[in-house]
């Protein structure tokens, strides 16, 4: 409780460095100086060091910084030390897409419940993963933990299984329902990913740049 | 190009405005004063016309906005009143999922094309859409107009093939793909969907507040 708040914009900036850190790790590197990293993922050096001076440095002056401690320690940062259960609610294409990742599973997002409420998907199973009717959802948390539940199925139903979810005990909700949750007061994280919110960005700066193009010619 | 640059952190913030609008649209509410907006939205009134007055306003002080034309104006700032030819490169489930969204189209995003490397899946059609093998890319790209390439393909081959839609012409790319694409002065916008790190925010925020609600016992 003595830490101090640090930004979601900074926390937003990790994966980032963490990725980068992997391949690192993966090219035999050992140690790299911030300039060498800013060079290679295009911030500036001291915007790094800035970062992670929030979690109290890592760098020795001159030094620069070794790479396993470092994606080690980001890694514990992050969570990533500890295995996060997560169960996913609507198994249409979206569903069985993230139900069918592998990758999140070698970062400790492992997926052990997939839930609908359409009757002709149940006995079905993705990846191994059996695929249960929704009214299961509150014996299967009182049996297992689950530290993420992971929103794909229509918005319509978005807030109330998200508030059923937080009764059933679960602290975090990733969402893919293209709606802002109403969870007020409740003790919970959301984080969002609104697909067709990332292509209307695109596509505001494809009109942009198309007009500058035209402008030029 | 007199216009001035707006922020992306602006712009990112415009499908939000818009999926609201559309929202009190359907409810038949034709003004709202941006009290009551900010209050719907949870954001500061002072932000919803700031952000606004970099589009010249809408609003009429002590009338409100008028929400169908705000609406549209905000959908043509956003480029939704033209449509976005895509293609995806990368029809595993990911693809197929995208691939399967009527949503986007709704918004003019339609999915002309489908391709991938893997002959098993040459003749195979998501939602009527043919999935193409790679090496048609170029007279695809000749006889059809894309302006935007998504690519859910592995990572390593994702340079080499944006650098190849930018040599066809494309000059937006919707990057799955987890990597940070290399396009050197090229002239091309990228979006990124980056789900693994979307995970790692979630559980950066998941150990916090069980440490905070831990401590709080």
């Amino acid at each position: 409780m003595q830490e101090k708040e640090i930004s979601q914009a900074v926390i937003r900036r990790m994966p980032r460095y963490y990725r980068y850190l992997g391949e690192l790790l993966e090219d035999g590197v050992e140690r790299i100086s911030s300039n060498d990293l800013s060079r290679r993922m295009n911030v500036t050096a001291s915007q790094i060091r800035q970062d992670l001076n929030n979690f109290g440095g890592f760098g020795q002056q001159g030094y620069g910084y070794n790479v396993k401690y470092l994606y080690e320690e980001i890694g514990k940062i992050l969570g990533l030390n500890q295995q996060h259960n997560i169960i996913v609610i609507g198994v249409g294409n979206l569903g069985q897409a993230l139900a069918n990742y592998v990758k999140f599973e070698k970062l400790g997002f492992v997926i052990i419940g997939l839930f609908d409420v359409n009757p002709a998907l149940e006995g079905m199973s993705v990846r191994g993963i059996k695929v249960r009717m929704l009214d299961e959802l509150e014996t299967f948390c009182a049996e297992h933990r689950v530290d993420i539940a992971t929103l794909t199925m229509p918005k319509e139903k978005a807030d109330a299984i998200a508030n059923q979810l937080v009764d059933l005990g679960i602290h975090a909700i990733w969402n893919f329902a293209h709606v802002d949750l109403k969870l007020i007061d409740r003790d919970v994280v959301v984080e969002n990913v609104h697909l067709s919110d990332s292509l209307m960005q695109l596509s505001y700066n494809i009109v942009k740049n198309r007009s500058a193009r035209e402008n030029d010619n």
